[in-house]
């Protein structure tokens, strides 16, 4: 606190992001990062960017990436925006897109970076309940509202809604800017950029830091109507002229124009996925159907935050949150089978030493 | 225009950088960039980066990059703030701590980002007019504001105030959040660095575009007491958790710590400055003191938009920006003394073929 901080700064609740750790021999779990590493060429790319012309801006409107998002997404450059990791790209949407008379609405298990958002850019926001299944309903979206968000696959549970249910969501509202996230869609769920060509409201909002497994370099898109795109592009050129450097933009457009690499990646996290479930369950957790790059589980027997920690002890590392309904949960990245494997013998070793509670009694 | 946009969006007149030609043989003398490249170390550092770590997110609060400059400006790591170039330091300045009842003072003629940001944060602000040197007078800034904002040396006029009168400034606003905006202070200005450790008021922002020569790698950063950093932090935190990828930490790292690499660039610059300056002075140009890595000049008898016209007919780029007091004015950046050359055959052809009109009538 200080009498120089604007007022709004009191009032913000910061994200938390998972923690990165500095020791290695960690069996990170944590933060949905990809197990391989990103396209060779994608590397060589961003090495050939290290000479003297970083003495010069990148290009601000990084038309060469832009371009090559169009082709690959089969769209036009003008509905394609880039940014500073997805997370940027989301900000900008929440400013130019997101913030109405009438409230945003996104579901209360989301995300947990969109009400930071709505707090920064004081954006009125009201939570729609996932189901019971930990489910996203299309139809409890049917009341008054200035814009949705939804992530698809949604975070953390990893559930999709199919195209058709998205459609759906487009159809009933189309006057209102509705944003799909698709962090994670490469994992196994259908994407909605095919909608954005007859829903001038969509925008479709992707990362390459997680299939593309480049989270350290910050490259984040948007696809969707010149229009909308055109209101990220006001907000960006009045916050940042260059959001991606020289390294950034060769790397994400060799990475891109790598098909080969991008599907024998996301085939191997999905294999090591359904490897990683069927243990899982062996074990005696409940697994919510992923589409994404982690698991949501829970284990009838045990509590998430207490796992979380016996887990940190054996040098295993997953996400829990401390919020309501998820507090069950650990939220686990697909690593490889190898980093399965000592999560799944850690996992097993807690449960042998911590009988429930029940049988216990 | 689209119905789908925020309000604000409507409202918002975009800051609009220094053209990026694709075409290679042009002198590029109007972005301010380094006519040196960046230190061999730090070009090193980035390639190194380029490995499967990528696949992870980087550090987000950049622990190693802030220590590294903490003990290079000889101040405490919870005193520095760094972002995706100092434009996104200065964007969350805005909100943080520019933003107040009373309103936020700047020069009518300086960083044309300024009123931007204002714009899109809803600042409230009032310009305070440079006097007739096109000085910036502290004394000017003796009434009623919020904050504060002055570039050090001032752009585009490249004018420098003493490290005295950012003292004087911020000794008549204790109660006020005191930016300066330092991008181009490598050149021959004095830091207002020293001043941190009695005024908690005052934050200093810095840019690795200009003197470090790596404008397309995307750093900046800025040095404040802790409390001012922390609500920098805070609005970061609710923004983007990851501004900075795992080449630009490294990569910046390197660069800082190239000290003699630094020192050698920035002498050579002035040295160039010093030549050309002369040059200028010799073709009739009065050309305003500049502490900075560019002048600020105008002809007494030749228009400033039509001389840049007529330079870039010739494949040199200069800076012309078309607004009151400076339009008669070219911002011409420091480039090697062989641009420097280049640049004075063009305009002394210019003014050979357009006799001024006095002397043509």
């Amino acid at each position: 606190m200080s009498r120089f901080w604007s007022d709004l700064v009191h009032d913000l609740t910061p994200y938390v992001p998972g923690e990165q750790p500095r020791v290695a021999e960690l069996v990170k779990l944590n933060t949905n990062e990809s197990p391989l590493g990103p396209s060779p060429r994608a590397l060589e790319a961003i090495r050939a960017e290290a000479t003297d012309s970083l003495r010069l801006y990148p290009d601000p409107d990084a038309t060469a990436l832009r371009e090559t998002l169009a082709r690959y997404h089969r769209v036009q450059p003008d509905q394609v925006f880039v940014g500073n990791g997805s997370d940027e790209v989301l900000a900008h949407a929440f400013v130019a897109l997101l913030r109405h008379e009438a409230p945003l609405l996104f579901p209360d298990i989301t995300y947990s970076f969109y009400p930071v958002y709505c707090r920064l850019f004081g954006v009125r926001h009201e939570t729609v309940p996932l189901d019971d299944d930990m489910r996203v309903r299309v139809a409890d979206y049917r009341r008054h509202c200035g814009a949705i968000i939804v992530a698809n696959p949604n975070a953390p549970t990893g559930i999709a809604l199919s195209r058709a249910e998205i459609a759906a969501l487009l159809d009933e509202h189309p006057d209102q800017p509705v944003v799909i996230d698709e962090a994670y869609v490469d994992f196994g769920a259908e994407t909605a950029i095919p909608l954005v060509a007859r829903h001038p409201n969509l925008l479709v909002v992707h990362t390459m830091s997680k299939s593309r497994a480049l989270a350290g370099l910050r490259v984040g898109y948007a696809i969707g109507d010149a229009a909308l795109i055109q209101a990220l592009t006001r907000v960006k050129d009045s916050f940042n002229s260059y959001p991606l450097g020289r390294p950034a933009q060769a790397g994400a457009i060799a990475a891109i124009e790598d098909e080969a690499f991008f599907q024998a990646s996301r085939a191997t996290v999905i294999e090591s996925r359904e490897r990683l479930v069927t243990g899982l369950q062996q074990l005696g957790f409940a697994v919510l159907p992923s589409s994404a790059n982690f698991v949501f589980v829970r284990h009838p027997h045990h509590d998430g935050a207490a796992l979380a920690v016996a887990l940190r002890e054996r040098a295993v590392l997953v996400r829990h949150f401390a919020r309501p309904r998820v507090s069950p949960y650990l939220r686990i990245t697909i690593g490889t089978d190898t980093q399965s494997d000592r999560l799944l013998a850690a996992l097993a070793d807690i449960l042998a030493r911590n009988q429930p509670r029940a049988a216990a009694g």
